[in-house]
């Protein structure tokens, strides 16, 4: 492997760059800010899609596409919606180029300058509103149930890969409601489908819980969110889903006729999950040797490695390992059996390590004549000799459900070891500084104390988590009195 | 209905206009030249996805996602290229907007102005084969066989839903190989790909074929195609892959070592299918009274319609056609039980019919009572009734297939009947004023015939067919010698 990967303890952050380069999931493009995603990070991100997807379906949702870019004036009409975005809008002004005089490839043709400049859209709550004026007239036209698969930009000059980059992928659900009590329990609805689909899928622990003020999504009144922890005690935000009101409603006058008749304005959510999922996803399981993918979203769910000398153990052994590899793929795995001859055994379980396949099968002339195999998992590095015989079962109804599991309990563990609860500052101070992770802590729910906070440690109020007891108390920062506990982590 | 649509007689372009608004397919928006595409036209859409995903990724490719916007300077790198594309490029030329010094809304930021102007992507090639370079070092990294799914924008001044809009949803193949005749067999694959998805999925007969140099991708050496004939006897362009020699290569210097361990550059293909192809499906089988689909796309396959008085009979109805519908769905058939109470029977079957869904039941107390249900087929409106027992089996096995196969056959036969031979460039003429259609004609193989040719009479050279047959003959234009005919045709 020439990859080297920097180890966690030494630098997580270098950590995490060089795995999602190694274990070739995406790499910075040389447009600035905007990564390309590679075959392998890219058929993670498909089984991501086909799983929301699904679920998005189930709940009555449908798929539609508005356009990649809104003009600049649609951005105007909900005010902290512009101010939210106006200063990461990657701006079109112009539609076409011509050659340049001195014969020097190209320039912007001055003649072809648009009357009204375009905005790359960062997220499309204003295009859609502006379109569903036309679609919703009556309450049957209601609700309207959208979601959108797109790129999205917003102008960002620190990036990360999958973290934080100018362009990513997501997928946006605009919803339509008659009434206030139907856009919340949509809003809520969706935001159970991303926890389950963090817990099941990912096999990743998430906080449910709802946004302050300061965090909120610019246009919403309330912003509910899943919050994950990655294993440098870091907070990750790994989905948000928006109670809009009738913002955009009014900002777009979208209006419909009720039962009895009357004029009304239309209320709105949107959610959504983007390709920082994939982020998440990596800095959860991952280790020093590579990648660690939960089942459910590996591309590759069982790999298999020859061992032998001569051609005819080759031929044996790869015939063998074909066919468990039909077997397995009958009992609905995925199975790739690596008979490449250029590379040795070991290049390939470092390989195979380094891209997180959960389980890896080794087969030998000396195995196969005592009708056994070698099986490693890769969530706990284990290593066992099995029979062949019932091999396939064991792997598509124990093994693969046993890894699934086992990350999930060792994230939810992780956890739960780094979550603290804070009562005084100075104390908030010394976990955030010594240990780092989830601090549950008074707060007396005021901006100004949560800014302050933020500039004093870095740490914000990632959510008011939605199961937090009623527990009278005072505020870490101002002794002001404060009903519950919220919870504080620094955050990606 | 209150979407009257046009008749085919009386206005084609004004049929199709219509149809595509009626039966929610999709919608202009207000972003000059783009469109939105509605959930209807959408899930066709997603129909269509998949069926080529699947396809793509059995001939070995694999996806990948490279970003929306391009440096300026790429594309002057390859000559035709930056030619062919530079004056219907959307240019970004600022990262940001600031709130206007009036107080009304925002203007952009002249301080936000970037170094270097950003495209956004008019086609791939220059972006990914800048990527490439770093990719590829040796014969091992070869084939590279690679496909995208994503919008691209081409700055059009007319523009049509579907057919001809500034922003399209599309896949690009790119694929790198170590020698011409591998590149060239590639694109030929996916030539074929792309003919048996017309063929058999779209019920699309279509014409395989090769450019002439006037109507060759910017930047291909050669252009492969399927062309299609719609009801009106003009030709669309279904699909193209091209082979791009070692074009890109050398432009962005991607060389790579042989295993003789010279350093040779890359042969490169690229090959797309669009949302225009949504037009094809419309123009191709669609009638009066609304879309036809065939049943391999139809979101919806089979629409049950209850005939009732009383709520006992709506129970009892509703009942049944819900057995019904689990039993077709256990046979894989996709079905809608249209169970609203608001809406009478007549205006379900006009929308239904409208929505193109091939297979119409209707089911009512006497038919019930008979043993028997009402079965409507979209594409030919014969109307039978027929036993209920058995019918889950007659629908999937006989009827669904039998409406796939005759769209097709009524398509092949409608090109057939206009497909015509002139031998001199009056009857050539002739043909295309009075009837419309395909025309097999000689051409002397010059850009220069050609170009008179499409000025005089607008048709220009669809395809050199693969399977023309060599046959000695004159130039209908110039009388010039020439070895086989070539199909001419008016174009969308």
């Amino acid at each position: 492997m020439a990859n080297k990967i920097t180890s966690r303890s030494e630098n997580y952050s270098e950590w995490y760059n060089d795995l999602v380069k190694a274990a070739d999931l995406a790499e910075h493009s040389s447009v600035r800010g905007c990564m390309v995603i590679k075959p392998y990070g890219y058929a993670i991100w498909e089984k991501m899609q086909a799983q929301l997807d699904k679920m998005f379906k189930e709940t009555g949702h449908q798929n539609a596409y508005f356009p990649l870019l809104i003009p600049k004036s649609f951005l105007s009409k909900e005010a902290q919606h512009v101010d939210g975005f106006a200063k990461e809008c990657a701006v079109v002004t112009h539609h076409r180029l011509k050659n340049s005089p001195d014969g020097k490839g190209v320039i912007v043709d001055p003649e072809a300058k648009l009357e009204e400049e375009l905005i790359i859209r960062p997220t499309s709550e204003t295009i859609i509103w502006n379109t569903y004026r036309d679609w919703i007239q009556s309450y049957r036209d209601l609700p309207l149930l959208i979601n959108q698969w797109a790129n999205v930009m917003r102008w960002e000059l620190r990036t990360r890969l999958f973290l934080r980059t100018a362009e990513f992928l997501w997928q946006e659900g605009h919803t339509a409601h008659a009434t206030a009590e139907e856009a919340i329990a949509e809003t809520k609805q969706m935001l159970e489908v991303y926890a389950t689909f963090a817990e099941e899928f990912m096999a990743i622990p998430v906080i449910k819980g709802v946004k302050s003020e300061n965090e909120r999504f610019a246009g919403a009144l309330d912003t509910y969110c899943i919050e994950a922890m990655m294993q440098d005690g870091k907070a990750l935000q790994a989905g948000t889903s928006h109670f809009l009101g009738q913002n955009f409603a009014k900002a777009f006058d979208v209006m419909f006729s009720t039962k009895e008749n009357k004029q009304e304005y239309v209320w709105a959510t949107s959610w959504g999950v983007s390709t920082r999922l994939m982020g998440a996803l990596v800095m959860t399981h991952s280790d020093d040797d590579g990648l660690v993918l939960p089942p459910a979203l590996a591309p590759i769910q069982v790999v298999m490695v020859p061992i032998y000398k001569t051609d005819e153990e080759y031929d044996l052994i790869v015939g063998k390992l074909n066919d468990l590899a039909s077997a397995l793929k009958i009992a609905g795995v995925t199975v790739k059996v690596d008979s490449d001859r250029q590379k040795k055994p070991g290049w390939k379980f470092a390989e195979w390590e380094l891209k997180g396949v959960p389980v890896r099968i080794a087969l030998g002339p000396r195995d196969l004549e005592q009708g056994n195999i070698e099986m490693a998992r890769r969530d706990t590095k284990e290593k066992a000799s099995l029979p062949i015989e019932g091999i396939v079962d064991k792997i598509a109804r124990e093994v693969l459900p046993s890894i699934q599991s086992n990350l999930h309990q060792r994230a939810l563990e992780m956890r739960n070891s780094r979550t603290y609860r804070a009562d005084t500052y100075a104390e908030f101070k010394e976990i955030l500084e010594q240990k780092g992770g989830f601090i549950l802590a008074h707060w007396d729910g005021t901006p100004e104390t949560e800014q302050k906070i933020k500039e004093e440690t870095k740490a914000t109020i990632r959510c008011i988590p939605l199961d937090s007891p009623s527990e009278s108390g005072t505020c870490i920062y101002t002794g002001k009195p404060s009903e519950r506990r919220v919870l504080f982590a620094e955050a990606y």
